[in-house]
């Protein structure tokens, strides 16, 4: 949809200001000893905390006063329809066993989506005090070392670039096999990151992130974030990764298409 | 041997000047763009930046200028012999993998010991502005969101525990088959955050870490601040691991040992 220049300050503020609700909630309870973590699926460990859900309830009471016609879908509760064509894509905790560890590589994935997909996003890494956005004419960052603009790093093989992945299993044994045809490969290979690799490819420091099994909410911040950087996120067939699934993350179409070639290979 | 309060009061604080210094140091060169690398052993990648020696040769001069008749162990420019049966040992870029690809894990590791040990350490993380410091009467924290006393979590065992390392090989084929007995017993497995994890431990966030390998200079920093917080610090053998090797650190007892019957079963 064609957005006007008034309405696209007023998402990006609407969004800042979503970011600003998220860190507090997400600090309250940060590193507070023994959190309690329920587990929604018994069989996979994935624990969603207080906090979790208290920084999604926080965001959408933002929406519910600034923008109550736009749709939501958040991780905590839910979708919530709307008639504006324009949809929030909430992720109040991205790395939920990150946060449970201390580490400060969770983050807030917040976005906004037409009906072609992510218009703008967020990635908030609250402890750190860094906010990674990305979209609208917009691609910047702000952190402990002040401002600057978000651009990936220039092309290069796969042989010299570093690659990220949440996991080392990377999904089910299949995603798994097909991303070990890739990592032996890479110059370097990082675990444990969870979104915060996503913003490292925006902030020029990496070159591919590959994951399996994500959300929509997972990764819709995280695209319109990178594309805005100059990099390129699909499915692991090239195809558009808006509702999740296989992710392939490059800085450049060079070692995406080396990956993405690999991991089909 | 015995230190003095006047001493003690010296080395705190001189500590803390070498961590003014590297923070400064290792933040000029921190996701500058295609950081220049070198590589000192051909086999494995091992990048030593810039950044890495600027650190360590402005540790040396504050202690030339403060401590002159103490020895030095760094990592970058080796041994210098002292007088005073004190060792400063430094370690300026723990985690150089971390810092190359822009991640806010990586540390500078500071520490003073005499012939029995570690007496006093520093992990500092300078982009998050976060400090740990532990020995020499003090166990506490400064970062994000102020000022922490540092203490271990309560016992608890494996099945309940969250285990980190920095690399899922963990060393060679043996020690990593050493570490897959004791990982899938463990409740929760993050890789990829180096020193860090250490800090995690006397945070009360974490149970275990689980390392090979290591450098006198990974690990004495390390060890004085998870002591200081309650924790235990060995080899894979239950011995003192000052000169690095195989390390299992861990929150308490329960856990280190449970951890150990595995590692050697």
């Amino acid at each position: 949809m064609r957005i006007s220049n008034a309405l696209a300050t007023d998402l990006v503020a609407t969004a800042h200001e979503l970011a600003d609700v998220a860190r507090v909630a997400t600090l309250q309870y940060f590193r507070s000893r023994d959190l309690a973590a329920d587990t929604k699926e018994t069989q996979r460990f994935d624990p969603v905390t207080a906090a979790d859900r208290l920084s999604e309830k926080r965001m959408r009471s933002v929406l519910a006063r600034r923008r109550p016609d736009d749709a939501i879908l958040g991780e905590e509760f839910g979708t919530q329809s709307g008639t504006t064509g324009l949809t929030w894509v909430l992720d109040p905790i991205d790395g939920t066993r990150g946060y449970l560890s201390g580490t400060p590589t969770w983050g807030v994935l917040i976005s906004v989506r037409d009906a072609e997909g992510p218009l703008y996003g967020i990635i908030d890494q609250p402890y750190i005090g860094e906010r990674f956005e990305g979209g609208l004419g917009r691609a910047q960052m702000k952190g402990p070392m002040g401002e600057s603009p978000l651009a990936v790093r220039s092309p290069r093989p796969l042989s010299q670039a570093i690659l990220f992945s949440t996991f080392p299993e990377v999904g089910t044994p299949e995603e798994g096999a097909a991303f070990r045809r890739v990592a032996p490969l890479a110059r370097l290979v990082r675990y444990g990151t969870d979104c915060y690799a996503y913003a490292l490819i925006a902030a020029g420091q990496i070159d591919l992130v590959i994951e399996a099994g994500l959300q929509a909410y997972d990764v819709q911040a995280p695209i319109a974030v990178i594309e805005a950087a100059g990099g390129i996120v699909t499915d692991w067939q090239g195809r558009p990764a808006y509702d999740g699934g296989q992710i392939l993350a490059a800085a450049s179409r060079q070692v995406h298409d080396e990956a993405m070639a690999l991991l089909n290979g």
